[in-house]
C-alpha cells in the first residue's frame, strides 16, 4: 500500500496586494503621525478610533440588496443567528470619513458641537493590487462637524500647513492652494448653464485641467480635441465665447490673492453664489493672514481642481514644489501630498439632517515617501549595542553588561544564537547594523577590561584603507570593564557626528 | 395612488461586538503603547506591522476545505480569478503570532537569527460579543525566533518587568513569576505517567490549580471532588501517593530562589527531562540576578500553572499585586496582566524545521485599566483653551490669538459654532474640558484688553462659594492684550498644579 500523501504544507505568503513593515518603515510612519497628531491635538481637535469593522449599512455606498456587496470593500455575512433571520453584513472600513459619519450620528446628543476630531489608521480597498497599489494602507484625517462657518476651513487649511512643518516639510518646500466650488458654480450661472448634465459635463472637463491645459479645455468645452494618441474626444458642445468664463476661473490666479480675488469676482458676473463664493476665499484669505499664514505657505489659487466635483464649498490641495527625479530621470515637482473641503452630506444619510463639516486628509505614504526623498526619516534608525558571547558559562556578565548599558540609555542587547563560531557573531552585528560590539573573553575578564570594536568605523576603514593604516586606527579599544558605558557613549557620539 | 415610501435610513450603530474609542481613551493607550514600544527597542527589538489581513492557509487554525472557515475568525473567499479557480480565503489575524509565524517562515534568509520582534496592534475574534467582550482588541507582543538558549526567555522576562515600570507600575506593585513546562513533564515522568491521555488530564487538572487550591488538585488526581453546586467532577484515577509529586511541583515555592529549585530537584526526582527544566530556570534566575532584577521583581514560582500545556518551556506570568476592589466590593489582587514562555512549533507548519521561540504578550486593556485603577492614566487629558466669539465681524483678531497661544505651544481653538448665543459658548467650554475662555467683545478691543477666565477655579467657586465669595475672587481678569498668553500661562500653571 503506498504510503499516506504528506498533507501540504501551507504556503508563507504575505497575501497578495498587502505588504509588511519592517523596523524603519514602522517607527518612520509612528514619528510622522505622531507629530502631525501633535499639531491636531494642539489645534483642539480630539482622536477618535473606530474599529475596522462597519456594518455595510452604515459604509452606505455598498447596500446589502446585493448578493455579495463586496464590490470595493472586504465584505462578509454574519452568521444567522438563531430564529432572528440573516445575519447583517460586515466589512472593513474603506476610508475614516464613512466611520466619522456614523459616530457623529451615533453620538450626536454627546459630542460637543463644532466636533472637531482626528483620527489615523488602516483602510482596506478590496481592489486589484498592482504596483505600488496596496489592499491596506494608512490615512490620517481631521474634520469639523457641525461648523458653517468658512473659520473652519480657514483653521483646518492653517493647520495642514503646520503639521507639513512638523512632520518636517520646510516653508518654501510645500504650498496649500485653496479654491471654492461655490465660485465655479457662480461661473457656470454667468455662462447660463444650468442643465445638470452640462454642468457636469463642464466639471469632468475641469478635471483635465492638469492634463491638458488651457487651450485642451478650451477645446473640450466647444468642439471636441484629438488626445495623444489620436483618437477623437468629443466635446461639450459649448460656444466659444460660454468657454471663456470657465478659463477666466481657471486663470484667475493673480500676483496676490486680493488680484485674484479681483479676477474671480469678473468671472462670476452677476452670479450669487459665485459672488458668495468670492466673498468666502476672502474671509479664508483674512483669516489666514490674521493666524499669520502668508503667501509662501497658503494662497487662493483656482487652478485646484482635484475634489471640486465631490466638495460643496472650499477645497484645498497642499502640493510640495521641491523637484524630485521621476521613472524616467526627468526633474518634476513632488506634488500633491494632502487635500480637503468642505462637503455637507456627512451625517444626512443616517438622520435626514444637514450638517455642515469640512476636513483634510494627508496622503501618509506619499509625505512619508518625500520625508525619505529629503533625507528627513530615517536618521535615527540604528541598530543595538551587540554584547558578543566568548564563554557560554558567563553569560551573566554578558547579561549585565546589556543591563548597564541600557539604564544608561543605549540600546543594547546580548548574542543569543549559537556562540561557537565568532564570525557569525559579527555577522549577525552587521545585519542588525549594530554600531558598537562588545567582546570579553576568559582572558579580559581575568584582566577586568573589555574590548569595545566600532563597527561603523571598521568597516569605513575595512573599505578604504591598506592593511598598514587599519592597524593604526582605534577602530577597537581595550578600556577597563568600569568604562565600558562611557567608551561606548563616546564611540556612539562620533559616530552620530560623523553622519 | 401613494407616495413610494422613503427609503429606510441606515441605522447609525457600532457594529455589535466593537467599541469606538474618543479621545483620551485613544491617547492614553497610545502613550503606554508608545513607553512599552522604547523599552522593546532599547532590548534591540524591532518593530513589525503585518496587515490585519492573512491567508486563511497560514493563519493555519481555520482550514479552507470547510465550507466557510470563520469559526473564530472573520473570513470571507476571494472572488475567483479568470480562469483560475476559486479565490483564496483570507481573514482578518485572531492574534500577533500567526502573523509573525508566516513572516519567520517567508523571509527566514532575509532576517537576522535570532530575530527578535515586537508588534503592537488590532486583531479580530469571532466570537459572540458579551460583557466586556469585544471582537477587536490589541495585542503587544515581543518574540524572540530562533534562539534556543534560555538566556533569550530571561531576556524577555527581564524585559516585561521594565516595560511594566515604564508604563507606569511601580516596583513593589507587580510581580513576575516564573515556571517549566519541563519541570512539570519531569514530575510526571517521576510519578510514572506516560500515557498520554492521562498526561493530559493531570494538566487539566493542574490548570484548575489558581481555582481549587491543593485538597482540590488532591481530590481531582485522585477520586474525584464536588464542586461548589454539588455536581460531581470525576478524578483522574490516580492513587494518592501518585498525586504527591504534583502537589509538591505546585506548592515548592520556597522563601528564595535556591529553596525553591531545591524542592524542585526533590520534586522531579530522577528524570532527566525535569533535571534539565530546574537547571533552566536555575539559570534564568542566575541571569536575571546578573540583570539587576531581584526577588521583588522577578521570582521562581511553581504555583504559575497558565500557559503550561501550551508552551514547551519556561513559562512565565506578570501579576499586579495592589488590591483593587471587585464589582461585589470585595478586595482582591488585581491579577494578571501579561505572560508568555517557550514554543518550539512556530515555523515549523511552514518550512518542517522546529525553530525555536519565546515571548511575551501584555494586556493592553488589563493594564490600562490598571493604570486608571492607579490614576497613572489620563492626567494630561485637558480641553482647549477656547477663545470664544464676541463679534462675528472680528474672527481675525480670535484666529490671530488662537494662532499665538499655539505658538506657545498652549492648546487653543476658536469657537466655531453659531456665536450668537455667548451662553452655549461657555457651554461648549464646559463640555470640552476647557481650562481657560478668552474673551473680547467690542469695547474691550477698543481698550486693547482681553478677558481671561479660569473656567477651572470658576466652577469650584460656582460649586463651593457663595455669591459673596465669588465676587472677591478672580476667576476672571482682565489683561492687556499683549499679555494674554503670559496670563494663560500663568492660569494653565495654577491649574496644574492645583490638581
Amino acid at each position: 500500500m503506498a504510503k499516506d500523501p504528506k498533507p501540504r504544507r501551507p504556503r508563507a505568503e504575505t497575501p497578495k496586494g498587502f505588504r509588511d513593515y519592517f523596523g524603519p518603515d514602522v517607527t518612520e510612519r509612528k514619528e510622522m503621525l505622531d507629530r502631525i497628531a501633535a499639531v491636531y491635538h494642539l489645534h483642539g481637535f480630539d482622536a477618535l478610533e473606530t474599529s475596522g469593522i462597519e456594518t455595510v449599512e452604515a459604509l452606505g455606498k455598498f447596500l446589502p440588496d446585493v448578493d455579495r456587496p463586496n464590490a470595493g470593500v472586504f465584505a462578509w455575512q454574519e452568521e444567522s443567528v438563531p430564529g432572528g433571520g440573516s445575519g447583517d453584513w460586515l466589512a472593513l472600513r474603506y476610508d475614516l470619513t464613512a466611520p466619522l459619519a456614523r459616530v457623529a450620528a451615533q453620538y450626536r446628543n454627546d459630542l460637543p458641537t463644532p466636533y472637531r476630531r482626528y483620527a489615523m489608521g488602516p483602510v482596506w480597498r478590496n481592489e486589484k493590487p498592482g504596483p505600488g497599489r496596496y489592499r491596506q494602507f494608512y490615512q490620517c484625517d481631521a474634520d469639523t462637524v457641525g461648523a458653517a462657518s468658512v473659520a473652519a476651513d480657514a483653521e483646518i487649511i492653517a493647520m495642514l500647513a503646520d503639521a507639513l512643518e512638523a512632520a518636517g516639510i520646510a516653508r518654501g518646500d510645500y504650498l496649500v492652494r485653496v479654491n471654492n466650488r461655490k465660485v465655479l458654480n457662480g461661473v457656470l450661472d454667468s455662462m447660463g448653464v444650468s442643465d445638470p448634465d452640462t454642468a457636469a459635463d463642464v466639471l469632468r472637463t475641469i478635471d483635465k485641467f492638469d492634463k491638458v491645459g488651457e487651450s485642451g479645455v478650451r477645446e473640450l468645452l466647444t468642439t471636441g480635441r484629438k488626445d495623444a494618441s489620436g483618437a477623437e474626444i468629443d466635446g461639450v458642445g459649448l460656444d466659444a465665447a460660454q468657454a471663456e468664463p470657465v478659463i477666466a476661473f481657471l486663470t484667475s490666479k493673480g500676483a496676490t490673492n486680493a488680484a485674484t480675488l479681483d479676477n474671480l469676482r469678473a468671472a462670476v458676473g452677476g452670479s450669487v453664489v459665485g459672488a458668495e463664493g468670492v466673498d468666502e476665499l476672502a474671509q479664508i484669505a483674512a483669516l489666514l493672514d490674521a493666524s499669520g499664514m502668508g503667501p509662501d505657505r497658503v494662497v487662493i489659487d483656482p487652478s485646484v481642481v482635484r475634489g471640486l466635483g465631490y466638495y460643496t464649498g472650499p477645497v484645498f490641495e497642499a502640493e510640495l514644489t521641491f523637484e524630485i527625479l521621476d521613472d524616467k530621470g526627468r526633474k518634476r515637482q513632488f506634488g500633491s501630498v494632502a487635500g480637503g473641503g468642505r462637503y455637507d452630506d456627512l451625517v444626512e444619510r443616517f438622520t435626514g439632517q444637514k450638517v455642515p463639516a469640512t476636513g483634510v486628509s494627508i496622503g501618509v505614504d506619499r509625505l512619508l515617501a518625500a520625508l525619505r526623498e529629503k533625507g528627513l526619516a530615517g536618521a535615527q534608525a540604528q541598530g543595538p549595542v551587540v554584547v558578543t558571547v566568548m564563554d557560554r558559562e558567563r553569560m551573566g556578565d554578558y547579561h549585565a553588561m546589556a543591563a548597564e548599558l541600557r539604564v544608561a540609555g543605549i540600546r543594547a542587547e546580548v548574542y543569543l544564537g549559537n556562540p561557537k563560531n565568532f564570525g557569525n557573531q559579527l555577522k549577525y552585528a552587521d545585519k542588525r547594523g549594530s554600531p558598537v560590539a562588545i567582546i570579553q573573553g576568559g582572558d579580559e575578564a581575568a584582566r577586568g577590561v573589555v574590548q569595545v570594536k566600532d563597527l561603523i568605523l571598521g568597516a569605513k576603514i575595512a573599505a578604504q584603507a591598506s592593511v598598514e593604516e587599519w592597524k593604526s586606527q582605534p577602530a577597537q579599544v581595550e578600556v577597563p570593564r568600569a568604562d565600558l558605558v562611557a567608551t561606548v557613549r563616546r564611540m556612539l557620539a562620533r559616530e552620530t557626528g560623523a553622519q
